[in-house]
């Protein structure tokens, strides 16, 4: 592909990328840092940053670029995968954006900023009254997005999921959700009874700074790179891939509980590891970016759960966990994997043990789905999502920052994401079944050696860009499409012994 | 005020004062956060920013908007003083931008970030050698800059001073400095012949996290809104006024001395309480602009200086800095004193006393001519600087990084900002002395109760924005025009005990 329009493409891809770099900045900025009066004029950069950008990339003779190189791509560029795969997205981007006035993608930017910032104090004084305006703004212009798009009411909610997971529906999601809601519920019933680790035998003083070393001794490990990232504290733990050598992990800190700011870490550096394995090459291209939600939480799950929660991974790491937390000393890692595997039904989603937490994304699947199709009263938020908890968990909540506020994603305005978590699961222990199915992999994981791991996935995940569709890449890797059978195997595993 | 073509000014003016803010979120963040190997895509970020910005403000109908609205000045707008001092300034930048090619001015963009970033890691390992490349490209750059505005030789150097100073030249700066040097030489060899308060009477352990929360408590008591503003931790301290309501200090830890982040925050402190006194009306005009680097630092070294390095500020601190720090307890105020006030010749700028500073600078001053105008060989800079350092100091220079490669100045291309220092201290004590000359700020001034003296900055110099040129507001702030004569009576009084 050698056009001058697939070049000119090319080059915009750079320069938005570039941008898109910039954006990314300025919303870590605010999330980590940012002092809480700067917040309004943040929302102007942001919405002046995306306005532009919008109007760079949907202006007519990009759309003729677009044909020409597509043209060209039917004839002489068959054989250019990579060139195929910029175009698809490209073409599906361009048609997408060329929907909306420039006015709704700025109002969007500066009402996520702004709803941001009222989440982040709402969820502090636990009262849904502070966030409630924000919320309403955020359902309504994503609605007015979706409608622009041509989708209104129930499917409303497919446009957006698409936007987190290329080619999914809220149809072909809910059925896999529900299948795997349906073998974890007795699973959990079984798991949640059994008796648990006392949490009591970790007690004691872990100074941040000590969480911090250790911290970053695992994550070094593992294969993050500290030249082309960091870490640092902020209120909801995330990674942002701001640039091709700038990678941000954020983790919190409890004094009282080292393993919080730990899994904290390991999840977020699963997200990093794939940010840094993106093929280079391509980035400003869309196949130089990650490919989907889904498959980003693969990769965080699988550290965070698959190596993090394993035993294996304890009796490598105990002995040196003890240098820096001296109370730990009497400890066998078989305690601290009984710690980190104890199965119990809670409030918190990001807390959650591996069995109960998809019954939290099936809770917020329901309820973004009647969000955004208008079934659910928004002012109603908090009673229904009570309801709905206090029925599938057993558990009444006690306020707004255990029940509806707990999340950051829909002061994001981002509708459509939860699932993601949940195929992220699916998809993490159908990659690691394969991997593992292979000797050099199995032995290395058993003696918590993961380099052979990470290169596995480096090759089959991370260097593929967005060349394929989740779902396809999913199936190349592993060599059949993800379900829900090595998840809870996976379980079964691990909090029933079986197998 | 009121033709589209002025309003059209306001409307551009807010637009790049937006990226404007971005630039400087970028440039905060590599200082203080980015990842090594971020630099390089950093860079490709600010030079897009820079180079579109420069693009939008140099479009011929700018140049139409501009000549419409002065002659409307020149009309019906005469009584408008803010009008005027706006388009005096924009006429003067749009003058200026439009002979620079934009190629120029991205590369100069990419040349700094990626010069700082060498910079830090010569200074780090003492060696010019890693930094001279960077350092030949940025003085080409500067030189061709000049040139673009028709300055070559000599008078390069004055229109890049200019950037720093409005209004001033070499040769007029050069005849204060000179002034102020002859009078300081016979008042250093005085007062650094003295006895000397021993230092070892402060030695002990000051953790870090107690420096921070003592220096933010007397930020704050100072008048610092940490609601607008932050402190963080960077090489060289700086602090970044990055938008309306968010002004960022930094400042640096030494465990065993808590005096240099103390007066690293007290120093950008002033520097910040001027950036959060702008006048927010005018935001996005150039007279909503702090007015030079001679003012900015004239308020940086008032708090640094004037105030932290009194005695009533000590009788007020000292018990307090006594709780954070138990081994002050012994100490009387008058010793803390003594400890602020030991003239000696040393080889840090930055951490010199009030006497030597201004030797410091005459040094760059002296040095960055010939560096512009090409009398001195860009290779022999490290050389030259300890020759004359020895000469003026009477101390042989060890090595680079306590040597030219201190500052962080040149790193980014920056000619022409030293002398802005001395400038500082000269408008500070002119300053000082006028508001003291008020009974009300002087008596608040004698029991460490700083509110009347900010009120009277506030008024007379942070409000003014850049309405008048800096010599103008200094003079009528004051009362007269600047000279040497208020700093070196204060330096007599402090040093010498006299009067």
């Amino acid at each position: 592909m050698q056009s001058v329009a697939y070049r000119s493409l090319l080059g915009l891809g750079e320069e938005l990328a570039l941008l898109n770099g910039v954006q990314a900045l300025l919303g870590w900025d605010q999330e980590v840092l940012l002092p809480s009066k700067g917040v309004p004029y943040r929302g102007r950069q942001m919405a002046w940053l995306v306005g532009w950008a919008h109007e760079r990339f949907t202006r007519p003779e990009v759309g003729d670029w677009l044909a020409e190189a597509e043209e060209e791509q039917a004839t002489v560029g068959a054989g250019d995968a990579v060139a195929a795969a910029n175009l698809r997205e490209w073409r599906h981007r361009y048609d997408r954006e060329t929907c909306l006035p420039k006015r709704l993608v700025e109002d969007f930017a500066l009402a996520r900023v702004e709803a941001k910032a009222a989440w982040a104090e709402a969820r502090r004084r636990s009262d849904f009254a502070l966030f409630a305006p924000h919320f309403h703004r955020l359902v309504d212009l994503s609605r007015e997005k979706a409608a622009a798009w041509g989708a209104t009411g129930g499917a409303a909610y497919d446009v957006l999921l698409d936007l987190y997971e290329r080619g999914a529906t809220a149809a072909r999601v809910g059925e896999v959700l529900e299948d795997l809601r349906l073998r974890l519920v007795p699973l959990v019933e079984e798991a949640t009874t059994r008796e648990r680790f006392d949490l009591g035998r970790l007690a004691g003083h872990y100074p941040v700074e000590k969480q911090a070393a250790f911290n970053r001794e695992v994550a070094e490990s593992i294969g993050f790179d500290f030249e082309a990232g960091r870490i640092d504290t902020a209120v909801h733990p995330f990674c942002s891939g701001m640039a091709p050598e700038d990678t941000r992990l954020t983790t919190r800190y409890d004094e009282a509980n080292f393993l919080s700011s730990l899994f904290g870490v390991l999840h977020e550096a699963g997200h990093g590891l794939y940010e840094q394995g993106l093929p280079k090459e391509w980035h400003g291209q869309p196949t130089g970016d990650s490919v989907s939600l889904g498959v980003h939480e693969s990769q965080s799950r699988l550290w965070e759960n698959h190596v993090g929660r394993s035993l294996p991974f304890w009796v490598r790491w105990l002995p040196r966990a003890a240098e820096h937390f001296p109370n730990l000393a009497g400890l066998a890692p078989e305690d601290l994997y009984a710690a980190v595997n104890r199965a119990e039904l809670s409030h918190i989603r990001v807390e959650a043990d591996e069995v109960t937490y998809d019954l939290h994304i099936a809770l917020r699947f329901e309820l973004e789905q009647a969000i955004i199709d208008g079934s659910l009263d928004l002012n109603d938020l908090p009673g229904e999502w009570n309801r709905r908890f206090e029925s599938y968990f057993g558990l009444p909540v006690k306020n707004d920052a255990e029940g509806c506020l707990q999340d950051i994603h829909w002061s994001m305005g981002m509708f459509g994401y939860f699932p993601t978590y949940s195929l992220g699961n699916l998809n993490a222990a159908h990659l690691v079944a394969a991997a593992l199915s292979e000797p050099a992999v199995s032995a290395a994981f058993d003696v918590a050696d993961y380099a052979p791991l990470l290169a596995w996935m480096r090759e089959r995940i991370h260097r593929r860009g967005s060349v394929l569709l989740p779902e396809a890449l999913v199936a190349e890797a592993a060599g059949s499409p993800a379900s829900a059978e090595p998840l809870v195997a996976h379980l079964r595993r691990r909090y029933l012994g079986e197998g």
